[in-house]
């Protein structure tokens, strides 16, 4: 066993990008003992890291040339592309691991991959499904595509980040495929929280008062979404326990109550209008993920 | 002690109502003991419930003059009208307690609250926020309002149905506002999936293979909840470790993803809006949680 311990001390990463996401990798790097150097587009933004021992590159180019494995962690692809589509820095990756963690749809996952091919650079996709604090923690959540092989490679030095590390195969775009329908959910439930946080106020309960119910809401998803998933794979969707037409009723509340305080309810009413629609195809009596079925019925191949 | 320890067997209820929700209710206070006559608009529903030992009623009036306490759970304050505001209906229940558990708009619950001070009806108004299953165990959740002293009376057998039953004030049409907001959250969030499921599988991901990520995020929810309750409650909307320019990118790959393979994305493009429209006021470099403030930009009273 002791020849395959991993030191990170011998190991070096590069990482570009240092929002709040690109600084929580970096710093999980330094914490680690991982040599570190570190590019952002706007300077000033890596004292801290610097205090923690990271080495600071003038340029991307001399960023991407002080390590094997460089870590991309900017706001979406045009920034990626725009950081290592420049000639001198993809000349300077040459034969280098890049792992882009930035997040962006399957399709421009694909064409990175595509350039990275056509440029010898070593390509690997990812996305983090877990706030910028849970870095370096057991909650972190990272997923990625690509060559296996070049995965198993990396995976030592990209488990100090800690947390769970999938791959979730080589198609270099299925990371962002879970990435944009798992922030789906996570962006459609915090709307849902915000709206529901101003009606609250407008009814007189603060924010805070409204936490620990809330929380209990959150606590039952993960059931559901074990059932609801069955029902759409198996092509079930029993509403025994809940039709949709029970569900529509309670959507329909939300909507009133929320425009009566003059708060608007557009994601309620297309909630709503997609259950009405889904009732008007005769499915009153299924399940909610019957919309699901429905959304889907997308052109045939 | 011994002499306010609860009988079950000496306590006495009616349900009205017998949709999924109205049985498992029923089906908890006979497993508990408690004498339970049912009733159901649509006769044919208590088979099951009967051969549990449940009493019937040939009418609703009949039902009421059974209990002392009467426990109604339909759609919604349509169909408990329909069903208590019948000269006889109510004439049976004056001096007896109705707890209606059917969902509706604050203003609804006030409403039948006067209704009941009217008759002589002692009235309290109820939410249940956890699914049909969990009734009778200790995940339920119960919200009450209304006159406290009829609540502690009534306590007892309630908490025969399991979970935790919360009073929240005297205010009839609290419970009411609290359902609606967390229905808000529930929908909202459902809707999300629903999306987020039709999305992966034409990506080639199974609902199945996407449920343990799902179960991710809603792990990820309920600390953002605090945090964002925090920043609502204080008016301060850090956006330090997410700013909502971040969001807002994630949330149109979103869209481009989804009505890339032709499946609508109303809702994304509701709250990628919400969104757009926050950054628009100047609000850019805030955390998510500067929507819920926008949103609830009312009138001033
Ligand atoms: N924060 C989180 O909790 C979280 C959680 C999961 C995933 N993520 C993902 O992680 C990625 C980074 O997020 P973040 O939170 O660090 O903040 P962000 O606001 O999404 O990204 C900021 C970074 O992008 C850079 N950038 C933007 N446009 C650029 C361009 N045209 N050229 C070069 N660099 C550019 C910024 O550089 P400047 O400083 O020069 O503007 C900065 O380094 C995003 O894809 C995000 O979705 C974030
Ligand atoms: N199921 C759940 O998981 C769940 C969870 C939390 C809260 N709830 C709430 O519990 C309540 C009951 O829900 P449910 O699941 O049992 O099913 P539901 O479909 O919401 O309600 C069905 C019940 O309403 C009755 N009803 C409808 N219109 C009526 C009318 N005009 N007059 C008299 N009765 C009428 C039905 O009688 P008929 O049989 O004659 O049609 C049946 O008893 C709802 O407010 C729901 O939001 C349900």
């Amino acid at each position: 066993m002791s020849t395959n311990v991993f030191d990170p001390a011998s190991a070096s990463v590069t990482v570009l990008g240092l929002g709040p996401m690109g600084r929580a990798l970096a710093t999980a790097f330094l914490d680690a003992g991982v040599r570190t150097t570190v590019w952002n587009r706007t300077p000033g933004r890596d004292a801290e890291l610097v205090a923690r021992g990271a080495l600071t590159a003038g340029s991307a180019e001399e960023a991407v040339a002080a390590s094997g494995l460089v870590v991309v962690c900017v706001v979406n692809y045009d920034a990626s592309d725009a950081i290592l589509r420049r000639e001198t820095v993809t000349d300077a990756l040459k034969g280098r691991t890049v792992v882009n963690l930035s997040a962006d749809t399957p399709a421009r996952a694909r064409d990175t991959g595509e350039w990275a091919g056509r440029h010898g650079v070593r390509y690997l996709d990812g996305a983090i499904m877990t706030p910028a604090p849970s870095i370096g923690t057991p909650d972190a959540v990272f997923l990625y595509s690509g060559p296996r092989d070049l995965y198993e490679e990396h995976r030592p030095v990209l488990d100090v980040l800690g947390g769970a590390h999938t791959h979730l195969g080589e198609d270099i775009g299925r990371a962002a495929s879970y990435d944009i329908a798992l922030l789906d959910i996570f962006w459609t439930a915090m709307g849902g929280y915000a709206h529901a946080v101003a009606v609250a106020r407008a009814e007189g309960i603060s924010a805070g008062e409204l936490t620990p119910f809330a929380q209990g809401i959150a606590a039952i998803l993960p059931p559901l979404f074990e059932e609801f998933a069955h029902d759409v794979d198996s092509g079930t969707y029993s509403g025994e326990l809940n039709p949709l037409t029970s569900g529509a009723s309670t959507m329909a509340h939300i909507v009133h109550a929320s425009e009566e305080h003059g708060i608007e309810a557009s994601l309620m009413r297309a909630i709503e209008g997609q259950a009405r629609r889904v009732i008007g195809l005769g499915h009153g009596a299924d399940g909610f993920m019957r919309v699901a079925e429905v959304l889907g019925r997308t052109r045939r191949p």
